[in-house]
Parts: structure tokens; sequence; C-alpha cells
């Protein structure tokens, strides 16, 4: 029998959304931008955030960008839609990315995926890559800050695509389980629809995060709660009954995608090396 | 009269040689991967990386990629073959840009930008982010992990697009000033032409790093290595002769280019926060 953890994943919503609105005003006052942009996917992780950064800014302050794909599912696009409609903010924008990716795909110089999971997946990772360069080329334009939203669980297990999605100046969700993201979603007032659909990348029909994962978010949030911020061992979690295939492959996603979380890492010349002995906090020029 | 720190810039070549490429083979040993892939730009940063590469690695376990855009200059294509050439590696590609790059900036959605030179910028990071782009996929494909090729005078200038020519797994270069990149190449012997040509992005005809810099490497290396490896103050290095103006630009874009180094700035909720307190080595999972 498992013990429940899930009142462990229970945060104080109202609190939350003042630290999280406070630190969205706070990192963008410093830098001197009052802008802020993000794409919107249709997914809850991105609703929320463009929910928190309006409250934060005020809507006149904040862009959307839904970036969708043609084989994107057309629920996704009327997701993002619907939350910049309720959020009634001046500026939104739909680009599609098919020309882009698909060019990239057809050229003879390209060469073949060797099978079908590798298609899917470097087409998906083609795709994460040209969503994050439109949304600086539009952050560039609009001299507005990209803000990040990929949550804790994602960062954790590496779900997420380097350069891509996971690229950001500051992300208000990255110390958010799923679980938590869910929560602070439905106080926020984010529209039902995108709370209560499954958690899905999109990035093929029928996509499904936890069928991919191979657990419940619920189920995943628990394990790494206990992992990361209750500092329990392997043998602990399991002892509370987790499965241990399942608590082995959270440990093991977590270690090997500690690259997805780091910037590159330089060889070291010389009496200051950058990111080793040349460290300043991201905005030590303002 | 400016005293001369010229010299604090020498290299010894032959130990720095062997000790970047006991760092490629060391880290990618670690990570369990054989293969290196990286972009030739025709350039004297990515040449000299491809020429270490190829020492460490053997000919057969490096990758070179050629990426130019239509307005590329013809030149930069012929010094990415003439590198990949010499060190007559096995796996080379020449991948044009340019469909995926148009496609973009000419669709109706994408705003047009508001002068010439926000339309380079715009247009140089976007090339800079679909090289990056291609580079992962192709890194994907191969299994093959991205060197960087960003020397410590772009670095510390911020003289680079971040999450595209930024963007790697490990950077050999990240350590060594302009001026050593040029020391280190003629002593491997990258071929001649790409040596002597002045340093350009190539991002638009006739660009010239030192020309948008406004000042020689020469003359910047000594102001960076006074500043960032003695530790000397402002007052210091323009005590010495160096203009006022300059040492003011390196400092100004030394601070307000600090976000290019670091990852992602994550708000704090929790007992353990990615890149706070949940902070581990690179290959921590291997």
């Amino acid at each position: 029998m498992t013990t429940d953890f899930l009142s462990q994943l229970n945060i104080k919503t109202e609190l939350t959304r003042d630290l999280l609105t406070t630190f969205i005003r706070g990192e963008m006052d410093r830098i001197g931008i009052k802008k802020a942009i993000l794409g919107l996917s249709g997914g809850l992780d991105s609703a929320l955030c463009a929910y928190l950064a309006a409250e934060a800014l005020g809507k006149e302050n904040v862009i959307l960008v839904s970036m969708p794909y043609r084989m994107s599912s057309k629920e996704s696009v009327e997701h993002a839609r619907l939350a910049a409609t309720s959020l009634d903010v001046t500026t939104y924008y739909e680009i599609d990315i098919s020309q882009q990716v698909d060019a990239y795909f057809a050229s003879e110089t390209t060469p073949e995926p060797s099978s079908e999971s590798q298609r899917q997946n470097r087409q998906g990772n083609k795709m994460a890559r040209e969503r994050m360069s439109i949304l600086y080329d539009l952050s560039y334009h609009h001299n507005a800050l990209v803000l990040g939203t990929s949550n804790k669980s994602e960062l954790l297990l590496g779900y997420g695509t380097i350069f891509g999605d996971l690229a950001s100046a500051i992300n208000p969700l990255g110390d958010l389980y799923k679980t938590q993201v869910f929560q602070l979603s439905e106080f926020m007032g984010v529209p039902e629809p995108i709370c209560t659909k499954p958690p899905s990348a999109d990035l093929w029909e029928g996509q499904s995060d936890e069928h991919e994962l191979g657990a419940s978010y619920a189920m995943l949030d628990q394990i790494l709660i206990l992992l990361v911020d209750m500092r329990c061992t392997r043998g602990e979690v399991i002892g509370y009954g987790f499965e241990e295939s399942l608590v082995d492959m959270c440990l093991n996603r977590m270690r090997t995608n500690q690259f997805k979380r780091l910037p590159p890492v330089i060889a070291k010349l010389s009496q200051r090396t950058i990111g080793k002995d040349f460290r300043y906090s991201r905005d030590w020029g303002t």
C-alpha cells in the first residue's frame, strides 16, 4: 500500500499568486522592460503564465503568441485563443510554423529519420526551436521579455526541448509541480476547458504527457517532491510503497537531463572563466 | 601613451592544444558520446574548434556543418569547405537555411522591422537560431555532441545570439580571447586564408566584427584581460592609457549581456529550486 503524499503538494494559492506576480514585476523593473511575451500552446502551463503576467503587468503589457503547426490539434489553437480572449490582451499573434519546419525536412540535404519515433522526436524538437526563435524575434521587435512556461515536473524529468520550450529569460512556473500548476490555475480562473483536458505537448496527434512518462502527474509529483524537496533516498521512497521502476525512471531522467538545466560547459584555461570564477547575477548590469 | 599588454595575451600554444583536446575527450568520455558536431561558419573560431575536435577524437568522429544563407559571402562557404577538406572529415554537410528564414519574414503574420538596422539584427538572430536548430537536429540524428565555438571576447561582450550561436553542450574556446584563438589556429595549422581574413559574423555583406565593436580585437582583448583576468578597476585601465569610452563600452557590454551567459531565472517557491539549491554538475548522471 502506498502512503499518500498528495497533501505535500498543496500550495497556498493566494500567497503563491502574490509571490509570482511580485517576481515577474520585480525582475522586469530591475531590467527596465515593461512588456512580457510568451507562447501560448493551448495548454495549462502557458495559460497560467499568461494569467500571472496579466495580473502582474496589466493586460496591455502582455504579448501572447500562438504558433501552431499544420498537424497541431484544432483544440490547441482554440484554447490559446480562449486564453487570449479571456484575458483581453492587446497584442495576440497567430503564426503558423509549418512552412519553416517542412522546408527543412523536405530538403534533400536533410538526412532521413531512421525510424518513425526518431521522425516524431526530430520534428517535435524542430517545432519547439522554431517557436523559441519566433518568440525571441517578436520579443526583440516589441522590446519584451520572454517568459518561460516549463513547470518543475517537466524541468526535473527533462521533458522539454533544450533551446526550445526550455529557453526563456525568466520562468515564473519553474518551481511549481504540474499538480500545483493545476491548483493555481483553478484559483486564478484559467478557463475550465484548459484546466480539465489531459496534458499534452501536442507535437503529434493524440500525444499524452502521462502516457509518454508512464504515470500520472499526481503519481510522478509525489515521487519528485519526496526525492527533491524532502531529500528522501531511493529506498525510502520505495519503502513508502511507490513502484520501484517508476522511482528509478524519475531518478534516471533527473540525472541524465541535468545538461538541459545548465549553460554550456567552458574549458577552463585562464584565471577567470565564464561560469566558473566569473559569475554574476542575471541583472548585475542594472 | 598606452602601456602594451599584448604580451599578457600570449599563450603556450602546445600546452593549450593539449588541455583543450583533453577537455573534449574527457567531457565526451564521461557522457559516453563518441562523435562531436559543430557548425563551420567559414571563420576562424569554428575552424579552430574543428581542428581541436579532429585532434581529440579522430577525423571519423567529427561532423562538420556549413549552413549558408543566400546572402552569405561565397568566401564563407569556400572557407568552410576548405577547413572540412583539409581535415578530411568523414561527414560534412552543406545545408542552405534561406528557405526557412525567408518563409518566416515573408509571412503576413510577421511584423515588419521598424528600421533597416532592426531588420538586419532580426534576420541575423533568426539565422543564428535556425543554424542552432539544424545543428541540434543533426546531433540527435548522429548521436553527436554539439561543440560551441564562441570565444571569450565574444562571450564577455555579448557579441552573439542567445539560443543561437551561443548555444552548445560544451565549448572548448570559451576561455580563449580572439587574439589567443588566432595564436592557437596558426599553431594548429588552420589554413592561412581563414587565419588572415578580417573577423566577421557574415550576417550581412561586408559585416566586420571590429567595425561593429568599434575597435580591433587586439585593443579590446587587452582591455578585457585587464578588467576580467587581472581584476583591474576602470580607473586603472584608463590610467594605462586605454580610451575611456572604449573601457566603458566593454564594461557596459559585459554587464548588460550577462543574461546571455546564464540559464533562465526561476521564481523560488519551494525548499529546493532548480538553479538555486538544486545544483549538480552537467555530468552528474554519468
